[in-house]
């Protein structure tokens, strides 16, 4: 990711450099606010100067537009411009209606970075706000691609109807995420491990194989300094051997017992919650009726592949340690893709970088060439 | 890489943003010093103000630091401060001693940032310009193993007499570099292309094996817009058969006759030079007597996995393109490498990243864990 902006009060900021910044805050709440998307807004004065920046923390708490314009005061907002992520909302729900609220105040302008899919909102907000003859405009520049990733599980969910799927893989510089003899542990940095922990609070449930269960008994919960959340467990068990398994993992002892879900393709009995599904597809869509509207797939290579094969990765989250474990006895993320030729290679779009020392961060949207 | 320093005259710098900024100006040199190393200088006055700097722009010309002097008055050499990169030369060859030079000039102080392991040189640079009352240290700091990565290739040679082994990877995501069936084009970035073509000229040869001269057909000069170098390239063909060939390859018309060379493991009868060799570090040997101080190796997977296992690569540089293959039909650049556990993986050192947008870049020292 490029270069954060940190500005003070009085500030200039730019039309451009406000969107960036509110996209920035927007994503300090992506841990805590799903089924909502992500927000971030800032308010500008009438001269561009930096007056507040404000998101939506949490499921149920106040809309991004609030936290920034509760930090003013009614002269501040004076003439005031507000630069949103996402359409202010039409509609009351858990809370009052920003549109309303904006329409209200004293206003020169409000920018909002994208119009909300909802229909209860779909244009309606920026109505409310015109009406009162303040200017109220969606953005149109080269953001636009980083204000869709903002809110692209909200933007799957409402426009598909579908659970968005994120996937993470922490790999050696040649691709590789064990050894073929199932010998794997961490070889991605600290940094790299904090950061796969708040990852997983984006989402709503972690997706993990079989296989990856036995190898390594991982606890797949949230340890993260400064974030709590007991996400989903889906565990793609089809033939049920964890479940009947004697031997106790770890997962089992952590996660709370409703949070588990096995999914499996024969008949199981257990205490725990199952799904019987076909593919990957019919499992998602079982997931989806349970309202579960993002999923973090951590591996192994066979689930990695059958997402990557069933084309039904929206974004990959890769970090890439720089050591070598070689081909030959590894076991690479993508072991069981494959494509007939070059020019049907998967491409990740709006790519973006990060480094956690020494390793490479890179996180993209998944499509076809 | 981290930010450029990039001072005007005047401006203040620490000891630490000196020797960085001479080591940002020693790389300048890289596709032309060989085989000399690459030295850079800055020059701060009493205060720490930034006077000038200077590079070893090539073999033949003015050192660093004369490259850094003659751009200042006497006045303003007075009580000023010379940050290199290598201990000041002792020695006269194709330039005059810079340890002299220095010596009689009216400086504070002489920072260096390593000693020259050259026996004609190795300390008594600095015992010369101490001799006049100068104050000559090595550098101590963070910095140390950048210091040593700008003149690795002399180092090595120096210290082992040796030839320097680095190697370009040009990958997809997943660690591949083309599909089994042979097709493969160029994955990653035009910038990443590019550098990969100013990397060719940073060392004597490339490197490559006779299948990646079969299915690729490349040329393998260093096709550069400032760049202008004709290099050696040496063809791992064991078995002759490029020699042989009724077929034309572009490198045959492409490179001088006297540059080109091929590595066998049988009798061939040809124009061409041919070293035959029993092992790579057998080869690397011969190259060695040869005059050939650093090599450059493009592949394709059985020469880079050869190079793996046999423990020959001092430095990686390696492009990640957002681009999924599969291991399923792909081939990996380290196909034919393995560990057998993953306490003896390869570790890159002091590794550095950059983005060629959208690639990733990354390089680093390699050694074994």
């Amino acid at each position: 990711m490029d270069e954060k902006i940190a500005p003070h009060k009085g500030d200039f900021l730019s039309d451009e450099q406000a969107m960036k910044l509110a996209i920035q805050e927007a994503y300090k709440g992506a841990p805590f606010v799903s089924p909502n998307p992500l927000v971030g807004c800032v308010i500008l004065d009438e001269n561009s100067k930096f007056l507040s920046s404000g998101y939506h923390h949490k499921f149920g708490e106040p809309h991004a537009e609030v936290d920034a314009y509760t930090k003013l005061s009614d002269q501040e907002l004076h003439n005031a411009q507000v630069f949103v992520t996402l359409e202010p909302c039409a509609h009351e729900g858990k809370t009052p209606s920003c549109a309303k609220a904006l329409a209200k105040m004293p206003l020169k302008r409000v920018i909002f970075g994208l119009e909300d899919p909802n229909p209860l909102v779909a244009g309606q907000g920026a109505q409310i706000i015109r009406e009162t003859g303040i200017s109220c405009l969606e953005y149109d520049g080269e953001l636009k691609s980083d204000l869709e990733d903002t809110c692209e599980v909200f933007l799957k969910n409402f426009r598909e109807k579908k659970t968005f799927v994120a996937a993470k893989v922490a790999q050696s510089l040649d691709g590789q995420i064990a050894l073929a003899n199932g010998e794997s542990k961490w070889i991605t940095s600290e940094g790299s491990r904090e950061f796969v922990h708040e990852l997983r609070a984006w989402y709503d449930a972690v997706i993990v194989g079989r296989k990856t269960i036995e190898t390594d008994n991982p606890s797949l919960n949230v340890r993260h300094p400064e974030i709590q959340k007991e996400n989903y467990l889906i565990v793609i068990d089809p033939q049920g051997k964890i479940l009947n398994s004697k031997k106790s993992y770890k997962f089992l002892e952590i996660h709370k017992k409703e949070k588990v879900i096995f999914a499996v393709q024969k008949d199981v009995t257990t205490d725990y919650k199952t799904l019987k599904f076909t593919d990957l597809d019919d499992l998602l869509n079982q997931l989806w009726n349970l309202k579960i509207k993002s999923v973090f797939v951590e591996g192994g290579a066979r689930t990695y592949s059958g997402f990557l094969t069933a084309g039904l990765i929206d974004r990959l989250h890769v970090f890439t340690a720089p050591v070598i474990i070689g081909s030959g006895d590894g076991l690479s993320w993508s072991e069981y893709f494959s494509i007939p030729a070059l020019e049907h290679k998967l491409v990740l779009k709006n790519v973006k970088h990060k480094t956690f020392s020494p390793d490479q961060y890179l996180t993209g949207r998944l499509m076809r060439d």
